[in-house]
């Protein structure tokens, strides 16, 4: 089997990669290629008995999608994407990279059928963004879509184009909407959501960090942990259950930023906890405002697909795979 | 005031065209410029003072929309489209012309604002076929996007493309989505929904239809003048009720096929039905019976749009508008 990961140097892609390295496995099939694409030079997994292709490339451009397609990889997992604050602030750029790409995968999939039979599964990293305010408290994997960010409207319109690709037998398409990652390891980055990993990230780190918004916050959470174990069953799934909506809401724990905080000061003491700093943000808060508060998800759970149950477990998490199992001094 | 219809050389388009020409007013305003695109050489519309501009050209090029749109027109109706069911055999054309068309007419709308303020009304044409079922019996305007064909993903795609570029400010944008317009003139077209008009139009002009669904589907339907009155209020209404949601179904008339061949013997007598030919097709019925049945359209009724109320009423604006009153001998 031959697996390729597109923004395969992002923090997901590069855990992504590992994970399915180790074992050379994805699911229950051996894997013998692993294709990894990024526009940053995508680091090489460790422990891979396999052959593993580099691509360094901007999947946004024509033609680049036809160029790495060619390898025809059984499994494509695609994560490329920039964030929602970078995406509203550079419009064209969000649509370029976020929309663009997709597109000219799809149609780099379609055209390289004309020769010979292929029709690979594909994973989509979607996102909770397709929601919009008003939403009532939970939203079922029914909803509507109804974006009110660029970033939300371009995740909408590529699961729409997953649907349209799959229905017509191009693709075997999933796509998965991804609650907020938590505890992201790293730097904060630009996404509006950038601080619910920040709040507890840096001052475990012994760092001072702002909180833009109202403790009284509600918000879907899962590890990056739970989200490698989501691309994986999504990859591996069968797909017939799905029908003509090949889009899930992913489970996640529903927690206030208050809820974060308790867990944090349970895991690491009130010392820890005095360096957040409230700092109210009007523009992180008009977007992750409008974001839903809890996401039904009685679709992905029948089949399969687990998240967290408490922020102590997801700070755990990161205690165990980030920090090497055990706090600072 | 400059209005440009895109898609001028269609039925509606140059209903539209010679309406407001007419008048030589779109709403209460005076129009001195009128210009008219299309792919196919746009007529001249009768009786109209201005200036005209006629632009023969393929909106869905690169670089073309950019090259009418310097003219900088204050109304631009986009009607431009292939058909369901060629959208359905054509996916490359129909991506290319339902999607590429708008996308590039957004962003040439975008970069004109570059060098000064501009930010046009934009009417856009959608369709019921943004819908898909499983539906309830009643589609709300808040129901959501779940389109079963690729014209209704298309239709879908561009619709949130017209909620992202209002709520940035680069457009003024209004979504109708058209029940099926019934009766058409003129010639069967490819699209799936072609027969509602074909077997009705076909025997008033003494000649045989053949109907390939079963008398029991029931549709949503409005004239042509009905669709002419909701392009010209989508152009002039006060947008700020919309908020970010700014696609509106469109009243339209209920009806069976069963009740639209009773309202033909009402009209015009048993052997003007008798010329209906059933002859089932799998084809039409999987594209048509997946589509919604009725249509709210409460928001688009407070804003004051209005279709008919029988279908003996949508027959008799046929023989008004196309034969001239009188049915042939």
């Amino acid at each position: 089997m031959h697996v390729m990961i597109i923004g395969a140097a992002g923090m997901i892609g590069r855990k992504l990669a590992n994970k399915i390295a180790k074992t050379s496995t994805l699911g229950n099939q051996k894997m013998r290629h692993l294709s990894l694409v990024d526009v940053v030079e995508p680091s090489q997994p460790d422990g891979f008995s396999g052959d593993v292709s580099l691509h360094t490339t901007d999947a946004s451009q024509d033609g680049r999608a036809a160029e790495f397609i060619k390898s025809r990889p059984d499994v494509i997992f695609h994560l490329a994407s920039i964030v929602s604050g970078e995406a509203e602030v550079e419009f064209e750029k969000g649509y370029r990279i976020n929309l663009g790409s997709t597109m000219n995968l799809l149609e780099a999939i379609r055209n390289e059928a004309a020769t010979s039979p292929y029709k690979p599964r594909l994973v989509f990293a979607s996102s909770v963004a397709v929601f919009g305010a008003p939403l009532p408290d939970v939203i079922g994997d029914d909803y509507h879509l109804t974006p009110l960010s660029s970033y939300g409207t371009q995740k909408a319109i590529c699961e729409l184009l997953l649907n349209d690709y799959s229905r017509k037998g191009f693709i075997d398409g999933v796509g998965i909407r991804l609650p907020t990652i938590c505890i992201r390891p790293g730097l904060p980055n630009k996404a509006a959501s950038s601080f619910f990993s920040g709040i507890l990230r840096e001052p475990l780190a012994g760092k001072t960090s702002i909180l833009p918004v109202d403790d009284s916050l509600r918000h879907s959470h899962a590890s990056p942990r739970a989200a490698i174990g989501f691309l994986i069953r999504a990859a591996t799934m069968d797909t017939a259950f799905l029908g003509n909506w090949r889009n899930l809401n992913m489970p996640g724990h529903s927690a206030t930023v208050r809820n974060q905080i308790d867990a944090l000061e349970r895991v690491a003491g009130p010392k820890t906890v005095a360096l957040i700093q409230r700092k109210p943000d009007p523009a992180i808060n008009a977007i992750v405002g409008g974001w839903p508060q809890t996401l039904g998800a009685e679709r992905a759970k029948k089949l399969g697909f687990v998240a967290e149950q408490s922020f102590d477990e997801i700070i755990q998490i990161y205690i165990d795979d980030e920090l090497g199992g055990t706090l600072p001094a």
